[in-house]
């Protein structure tokens, strides 16, 4: 890997414009050049001898004119003539002298997508130009159109090597540094993403694929429902409201007082929902002030929608019909036809530690403490009556030594660490060895190995893990043995203990809790309870069993509210609303136990739903991941044009946030607070 | 005008909490129904009898799980077979009682574009039922379909009439309060505004057209240009710097650092262009911190765009092809087929008084004090030596008396007190009246009445206009002359003096001044140099020797500037930018002379044109602004959602900005700024 030098330190901005630039030579008007797509009106350039212009303005006057382009390159490769001069734009590649009377060089259009050749003679004074001009540097070429190949030929030549551009003249329209080195290997610093974007096919592709996601969600949602949903802008200067997460506020000019930027268009497309508006969406940008974790972004792009006289069903078939319609348009294998299958939170849980469960690689969780000794349990944990639960990770290669290298490394390494230092005790590990007395599952006694050879069924040099938890009831995203699931996979995927699941495996995980025990790392609603609600405070109960729970144990009601995952990632949730007010205000205010100023928060969608708002329910697929998904991307930074890169929240090319100046903080009536 | 009782004082939200609310009697399960679209997976109800619930929970419970639809209305438009039963979900109309025993409601689907007659018998429950539920509330209704024409008969009925439904069961979703007055006359309160949107069809279609024309501009630049554009979305967390407006900011949990909120994508569409993306396109989200003007949103949305290797010609041609396209698609009457034309800052502004004239209603400006005695001139003005200039605005009724009364009145209304109070002095008018002297024009004397007749062609009733201004270059929006010609022209179309104007009249306005002097509600780049750039500090200079002034009178250099404007209204402005890093800080530090911390927050953009970026340009429409002119609204407010309705850019729906908590400064390390 080769790091570019043309760093920002190395280019001061005083030295560029100190520096004597490029001097472009030659003369070169409107005229004479063939005119296809483009009327250029070119001005008549005044001269004035008189004025003395600095090297730099003395270029830029130059490029300020230069001849439009004859053709893009797909036109120009569909409908060439040879013998015809033409104008194309593009970026110069590297030159080849093949003597001091010939130069091939390669010249690649501005969508970066073509190239074509272009050969230089000694005949005229573009030959000596183009030897002074960087390669990558942006270019105007006149030439003449020379054909290699018979167009159209069956050989196997593509329509670029079909032709090639016999120079007669170049406009060099902004010098490529020399000191940037721009080769395929080059890995350049988040503070240049333009240099990324520009070096990396793949990553523009990505962009472009991006906006073919957006259209074809897009087409499905107006084109292929009844009614059709309507996209809609909701107001990104919002208030500050306890719907979960912490948000950024926009502080105003009126002392005090500030806006919120939403967390999500939640209240507002609700509040659509009471306006006769029957079916929305839109590409939202939202924003949560978190602590990041794993590939969050402070700012995320999610296709919002909601319906109204609807329930989760109809929402989640909807949703079904975006993503096969996006599979079936743009991926290889279409996603599945009928409704994704539903798995219900606890089902989730218990079966795969997790609410986001990958389920294409088995590992499969099952409950042990009730045949375990007591004192295996004691040596695995330290709590007392614990629950026990075990997943087998198979080796197909049956070589107990080989499992044990592999867990023992895995154990070792730092991913391994957060493992081994569970204060509910560590994972007990067993590798099952036919050679081995019991098999190597000894600590489990000889009843008990019986019945986990039963229920795990494994082969000559499997590895069992076991892991205890307290017992209380499943809450939360995942268990640490789920989580250890998922990294036991991961490093067996990458070291080549086993192979890379393959597919999308689309489901609704459903009936989560409409509570969920209060966390510190999200604000949650600020309520008394003690617990928040799992999804956000509008969830509705699933049921009228569920509306009954809401005065005898709200804990235990579920909440109609959808997950869809697939291959172990979150695509979007949603759900049915509560759209009576009494309700919603007695959430808010009895079970959460929010107090009457931040209740007051909320009066305007009290109000809005008071005014016979209709049921409705909706969803949000968080469209980066989604993107990130379909093209296989580790992470979402690879499908936005300029992501935050840095743990800050960091626009590092921009360099965002910066510092408030004094003036602007005494505009908004603010000061710095001093440390304590 | 009823204004709705209804407000969220009248309601509070302990009242309707206390309150008992409706008792929705019946039982109706899943079952039974015609099921045709939907599958309705309805949980069985776990009944409890040991609970007792409030009423309203207890309706709730009962709300939560209703049928679903077995059609929309347009499909059961088309579909609906005599004699089957069905169940359709909408808001009920206003009940008529023909006797005891039957009643007719209209209902209204969720689109709220279609209704259906529903007859309620007395021969079940569902007949109490309906006399319960208020008008407007939103319903599910099963009931069977009676044909009350033939279907597709030709003696003019719709759809809609042929068809009936007789009641069968009726379930209400959520009672419409009594207390909400909703007739055709009622005025809802901004604080209501999904009342606005649910009871003002024009209103939600506003918003369903809006979504078209973002369709139709998209469909243009992505099918309809060769490279073809793409949507990039780009950050709304970006930085503060200079650009011209104030920016809002938004601090960040680390001291005293904050992201600001862009006043367009102006930067980073720039930084796209050199990164190999030639053709950019989003409808962003901006923001400005201004003092609100008319008709200004602190946050907006613009149609932006930027195409690398082009000039401003090819950006006109781009957005000529969107306009051609929306009119041709959306509108009855097409645009223009060829180029728009071009009027230049200085022609608009000395034949119109503004920048963006509405050319359709002539009332041209005409320079007249080259031959205006002096006693005239210090008549209508207390400068020395001013320009003087004159419009003419016609009565076709040739009454002087009439004009007379017109310009009196308006002169002496509020509207007028502005151009009375011109320090320059106010207008000089003359109605032209073959009865008297001189035809009205004495105060010109022979010579001078003589030469004024020829300019201006006056008819007997005409009203002639004189307005003095200092002897200065033409700078800014417009003229008080220009503003006066734009007000009277108002007056006259609104009291019935002239007819208003018709048709779309586009034109690019043209050769902006590079630089105008600083004003003090703008802050402008904060240079030193007295003068800002007009568009922004990126625009090019637009030839060579504009290029050359930079040195010698940079206030002279004319810029690669393009508005675009139709009847008086800027749709969007746009420029060719500087892409060359030398030029582009030789603006910023040397004639700009903004201060070296101040350009330094613009290194990130000059390190990205430094790495080869290609020339390029680009332009944003004003998108609230586009919709409202399309549909001929006064206020963008109506064709937005959620518009900021209050003059401190309030959101008096939901009350945003709201105060900041104590807690939520200390999070931001901030606190409030004693008054002085």
């Amino acid at each position: 890997m080769i790091h570019s030098v043309g760093t920002r330190s190395s280019l001061s901005l005083r030295q560029s414009l100190a520096s004597s630039r490029r001097i472009v030579s030659g003369q070169w008007g409107a005229q004479g050049l063939t005119k296809r797509h483009f009327t250029y009106t070119g001005r008549c350039l005044e001269q004035d001898a008189s004025v003395k212009l600095p090297s730099f303005l003395e270029a830029y006057k130059k490029a300020v004119e230069f001849p439009p382009a004859t053709y893009d390159f797909e036109t120009f490769f569909s409908q060439a003539e040879p013998n015809t001069e033409v104008v194309l734009h593009g970026y110069l590649g590297q030159r080849a002298d093949l003597s001091k009377k010939l130069s091939f060089v390669r010249l690649t259009d501005p969508t970066m997508k073509h190239s074509l050749q272009v050969v230089g003679f000694a005949k005229n004074d573009a030959f000596e130009k183009l030897k002074t001009i960087n390669a990558n540097s942006p270019v105007a070429v006149r030439g003449t159109v020379q054909q290699k190949k018979k167009k159209g030929s069956d050989n196997g030549t593509t329509a670029e090597d079909s032709w090639e551009l016999a120079l007669e003249d170049i406009h060099v329209l902004n010098d490529f540094p020399k000191e940037i080195i721009m080769t395929p290997e080059t890995v350049f610093a988040p503070e240049q993403r333009y240099l990324q974007l520009r070096s990396d096919a793949d990553l523009r592709e990505a962009l472009r694929f991006r906006a073919e996601v957006r259209n074809v969600c897009k087409k499905e949602l107006e084109e292929n429902n009844q009614p059709s949903f309507i996209e809609i802008e909701t107001p990104l200067l919002f208030k500050s409201t306890p719907e979960g997460a912490r948000e950024f506020l926009v502080p105003t000019r009126r002392p005090g007082l500030a806006y919120a930027l939403p967390q999500s268009p939640q209240q507002y497309k609700q509040i659509l929902m009471a306006s006769g508006l029957p079916r929305y969406y839109q590409f939202a940008r939202c924003f949560r002030d978190e602590d990041l974790r794993a590939d969050r972004q402070p700012e995320f792009t999610q296709l919002d929608l909601e319906m109204s006289f609807a329930t989760g069903d109809d929402v989640m078939r909807t949703v079904e019909g975006v993503i096969r319609r996006l599979w079936s348009t743009l991926m290889s294998d279409a996603a599945p036809e009928g409704p994704f299958r539903r798995v219900s939170y606890q089902e989730a849980m218990s079966k795969y530690g997790s609410d986001k469960p990958d389920t294409r690689y088995g590992m499969e969780i099952t409950r042990l403490d009730y045949l375990l000794p007591v004192d295996l349990v004691m040596k695995i944990s330290p709590l007392t009556n614990p629950i026990v639960e075990a997943f087998k990770l198979e080796n197909v290669n049956n070589d107990p030594a080989e499992t044990q290298k592999f867990i023992t490394d895995f154990l070792d390494s730092p991913a391994g660490a957060a493992f081994n230092n569970n204060p509910h005790g560590g994972p007990g590990v067993f590798v099952y060895n036919g050679k081995q007395p019991l098999c190597g599952l000894q600590p489990f006694g000889f009843e008990a190995a019986e019945k986990v050879e039963e229920l795990l069924e494994p082969d000559h040099g499997d590895l069992i893990i076991l892991q205890a938890r307290p017992r209380e009831p499943l809450a939360g995203g995942s268990t640490p043995l789920g989580d250890l699931r998922r990294a036991l996979h991961a490093h067996a995927v990458s070291t080549g203990f086993q192979d890379a699941p393959t597919g999308f495996d689309f489901m609704w995980v459903v009936d989560f809790p409409l509570f969920s025990p209060s966390s510190e790392s999200e604000p949650g609603q600020g309520g008394a309870a003690g617990f928040s609600s799992t999804h956000h405070p509008f969830t509705a109960p699933k049921t009228a069993a569920d509306v009954e729970l809401l005065l005898t144990d709200p804990t235990k009601a579920v909440a109609d509210h959808y997950d869809l995952v697939v291959n172990g990632v979150e695509l979007g949730g949603g759900s049915r609303r509560i759209h009576d007010a009494a309700v919603q205000e007695f959430i808010f205010r009895d079970i959460l136990k929010m107090p009457a100023e931040r209740l007051q928060d909320f009066s305007h969608l009290l109000d809005a739903l008071r005014a016979g708002c209709p049921p409705h329910a909706g969803l949000a697929l968080g469209f980066d991941r989604l993107v990130a998904v379909m093209l296989g991307k580790e992470s979402v930074r690879d499908v936005i044009a300029f992501p935050k890169t840095g743990k800050g929240g960091d626009d590092a090319m921009v360099g965002a946030p910066s510092l408030m100046t004094e003036a602007s903080l005494e505009t908004y009536h603010l000061q710095l607070r001093k440390p304590r």
